[in-house]
């Protein structure tokens, strides 16, 4: 162990003696950005408030029976802005985001809820576009959209139109086990096009790219990858917010693990790199809506690449790291350069109303 | 039939025949008043887009079976303004609110998700108080908060908090049939307690009353129901947006039946309905947030009675009224003057943001 591995080591162990205390008095963007901000929030009001043994796994969807029936249950609201964007819109991206939610959990989504808070004034051609999109996402996702609700707000008290749904799904693959040391660390392609869209797309910055929101829904995916290798998927994840770095943090910290990420092995399309250049952030901290990081045992690691690259969501699948089993809750990058730096979670928040 | 009735008949005939059309270019906060905009909003936007046997029923809830189990599942957003009143707050409303659409369903509520969208800027001990005051809801119910998102909006594009719900339960007592001739009209308890305290709690008239918000859980009164009176329960709605004027109208067309409604009935207290003449508002139309009208069979209306009154939370409930077969789809008050008169679904909206 290296000094600065001791260092983490030291940080991770207090950080973990800590209870979660939130220094702010009132809500900031950052809260909702998916990073550190936000499981200071979770922790110190949400967990403090409603904990139980459901809520504290903390997972992309709640898992519980109901007689007899083994059922995955997930929310999200959707406040992205703009509403519409290349390759999207809020509405798919409501059904694709909480039918992936459901899918990462080794569910079979089936029914969506969908809540909408409408702005007085907001134009009814909108409101058509979103639910036509809505309505082509839950068909390509073979969901159904069975209950709603409308509210209205007056002028100036929304931002056109916020979109919550719910899902209900059925569990056909739980997660086979823990995370160990070897297991093999993948994404299901490129990242971080959706964010980079949806921040091009608001036209304030003087960046032409041409990228398009990776939205789409990845139940078919993954349904076939757990298939495909049966109780060699340990743990699947969607990478919105906070995007892959996130995630990667969210996986080793819950396992107690290192996650050692290869920078060259990470797929990301050029015109996203070139953009985040411009924009001074790192893809790792970019949103997907259509892309999943999937843990597998070591002896899958192939089987589960040759699955996912049969599907065209999946096509340019990759193997981007492993599991390691030290230091604990850290997740390293080998750089391009042959240097490692830790990947920490995000502070602030570089891209609000991503979702 | 009296001239007048034949009219209404040909009224309904007409509406029934004619495909919903929204003639407004833009949405106006009528659209989230529960009354006739809002239905015309479902029916040409949302039903056109989503329409599925499930969703077409436009109960409550949703209800579906997964691998034998009966399941219900329902979604509400709450915007309600100001955020606390007399005896709740929007903590407990969307608790409450989710738990009431499953209970009138015949469900057991078991899980909820809660969706936070937040303004920046919005107090944390404010975030506390309402969370606290949802675990409390959810305690009183025997529910737990199993997933939940928070997503946070940029000063001046929401109003402090707004809170989505979505519950799952289990059916225990799904509907007995349809309603029917000489079937009794049940409300739990006095109602427009809920709209007329948040109306007040604005501060913006000069009218001092001593209300509160009848906010409550009604899964238990209404299980005790069903189970005290097997088989005898044709439905049950929680009047909610629109009053119980709009449940009314809303079963009376489901059914092509007539409600009558005897006005003297009506439980109303004294307060709410002083405070409704002076707000020029009919008590009818107004949110209650804990009380359900039930419909049962002629011969357990007395049991039925009985079963609500042993609970404190219908200790004052009464018959209302019962139904006719003619005219169809129409809701007749026998006013405490002796005549009779139609009440129509809520044009416009007098009390937005009720909810």
């Amino acid at each position: 162990m290296t000094i600065r591995e001791e260092q983490v080591l030291e940080r991770i162990s207090r950080a973990r003696g800590r209870k979660a205390r939130l220094r702010e008095d009132t809500i900031t963007l950052a809260h909702g950005s998916g990073g550190k901000a936000t499981h200071t929030l979770v922790e110190a009001v949400f967990r403090e408030a409603f904990g139980n043994p459901v809520l504290d796994r903390l997972d992309d969807s709640a898992r519980f029976s109901v007689n007899g029936a083994d059922l995955a249950f997930t929310t999200d609201s959707y406040v992205v802005s703009p509403l519409f964007f290349p390759g999207g819109d809020i509405g798919d991206l409501a059904v694709n985001g909480t039918v992936n939610d459901l899918a990462v959990a080794g569910a079979t989504p089936l029914h969506l809820s969908a809540g909408f808070i409408l702005e007085e004034g907001f134009p009814v051609a909108d409101l058509r576009r979103i639910t036509e999109s809505m309505r082509c996402a839950a068909e390509a996702a073979g969901v159904d959209i069975v209950t709603g609700d409308t509210k209205v707000v007056e002028r100036g008290k929304a931002d056109g139109c916020y979109i919550n749904t719910a899902g209900v799904g059925v569990v056909h693959s739980p997660p086979a086990g823990e995370i160990r040391p070897g297991d093999a660390v993948l994404v299901t392609g490129p990242i971080g096009e959706h964010g980079v869209t949806v921040m091009l797309a608001r036209g304030e910055l003087d960046i032409e790219a041409d990228t398009v929101s990776d939205t789409a829904p990845l139940n078919c995916l993954l349904a076939d990858l757990a298939c495909r290798c049966p109780g060699a998927v340990r743990r699947m994840r969607d990478a919105t917010r906070g995007g892959v770095a996130t995630v990667l943090n969210e996986l080793a910290a819950d396992a107690g693990m290192a996650v050692v990420v290869d920078e060259d092995a990470i797929p990301v399309r050029p015109a996203v790199r070139g953009a985040c250049e411009l924009l001074g952030i790192d893809p790792m901290y970019v949103a997907c809506e259509g892309r999943a990081v999937v843990v597998v045992a070591p002896e899958a690691s192939d089987s589960a690449l040759d699955s996912l690259r049969t599907h065209p969501l999946g096509a340019e699948a990759a193997v981007i790291g492993h599991v390691k089993d030290d230091p604990p809750g850290t997740v390293l990058l080998k750089t391009a350069f042959g240097g490692t730096r830790i990947v920490d979670l995000l502070v602030g928040d570089p891209l609000p109303r991503i979702c």
